[in-house]
């Protein structure tokens, strides 16, 4: 009997981590998702995160973090407005700064108390919201740090930081994760969903989410407030 | 009337950080002193942490994170015992799995958000336990995550990640605070005090900070359980 490497993977209960897990269950690896109760505006996406991960046979894992203590984000701070799709040029106010450097940081903590070695992380360069923290350069850098901040770095080994919708669209996404069984009825994108989960539909997220599936020609799951 | 400078500073209570404090202090910066309490078994350090940002008059926040979910180390894990000073070659059972990693993520968010692009960590090199996430190549390696995973990157500036204690020895790290009026009775260095928050004098880190004073030839402010 073999026992399978296990990879930590980072599931926000979105779209895109939810294909991530499904790439890394077809990889062959034990999975371990790690998703974040980091005072999001959109604190459903927790439940989305949980079934996602449940129906991936995942070992699921929420670490509570407060980052409304700072704020800084229209998802972490409720004096901000989530803007509409399309509204403004540069990092949008939808940025939560240093997110993944802090998601990025417990999976590397959890990896290294499992043994495991990958690191899955769904960001994207094509069909984003122009975060710095989703960039191949971060991933990167981000891969050396944790090499040089472990004991990774005397045993002479190093993360692999796996983010392999880096070069994807939306529409690509999507496709991959059909083709792979992911039911997307279970994920939310929503920034701004109300009290019910149902998805605001004028978001960043949900302008790219809905494109996403236009473009893929896979029917969209997702309950709308407005249809 | 011009502004201070801010800066983040990691404040765990111990020795080391209460004199980044002071220096942070000393170069005049606005201070926002950062604690975790991630669980460890020397939750005392927390009392102490407030009681030392409060007597430089640093704004102080405590953020809570559970690493006791994975645990992996004799400070988050109570069937780890903590070891005896000088028991055991390569990274001792104390290490906590990326601890600095993720502390310094929070630091960063923090720091983006007050428009701060100073941090300051007491880590150091020289008496020190052998943790790979002290040493200059992790500081200067987080570095560049830090700025590749934040607007620093398309605003052309990096943070900086101030380590003022690398290269001093635990006596000059004494000499250093207690010239700048550093408090050190204010301080916790011990992994494994008693209830009443006295330092076991058996531990590593009750090693270095004893042979440090003795070293400096300044007196010893430590409660010990065993004198």
């Amino acid at each position: 009997m073999t026992t399978k490497k296990k990879a930590v993977i980072l599931v926000s209960g979105g779209l895109d981590s939810a294909t991530v897990l499904a790439l890394a269950k077809r990889d062959g690896f034990e999975l371990y998702a790690l998703s974040f109760d980091y005072g999001q505006r959109h604190r459903c996406e927790l439940a989305a995160a949980a079934a996602v991960a449940a129906a991936a046979g995942a070992k699921h894992l929420t670490m509570t973090i407060d980052l409304r203590a700072w704020g800084g984000s229209a998802l972490t701070d409720d004096a901000v407005a989530v803007p509409e799709a399309g509204s403004a040029a540069g990092v949008p106010a939808t940025y939560v700064p240093a997110r993944n450097l802090i998601f990025l940081s417990f999976a590397t903590a959890w990896a290294e108390v499992l043994g495991a070695r990958d690191i899955f992380i769904g960001v994207n360069s094509v069909d984003y919201s122009g975060y710095p923290d989703c960039r191949p350069a971060f991933i990167a850098a981000f891969a050396e740090a944790a090499r040089l901040g472990t004991c990774a770095v005397d045993e002479n080994w190093s993360y692999r930081i796996q983010a392999p919708l880096q070069h994807l669209s939306k529409a690509e996404i999507i496709r991959t994760g059909t083709a792979l069984g992911v039911d997307y009825a279970l994920t939310t994108s929503c920034y701004n969903p109300d009290a019910a989960g149902r998805a605001c539909g004028h978001c960043d997220s949900c302008a790219l989410r809905r494109e996403g599936f236009a473009a893929a020609g896979v029917p969209d799951p997702t309950r709308y407030v407005i249809k």
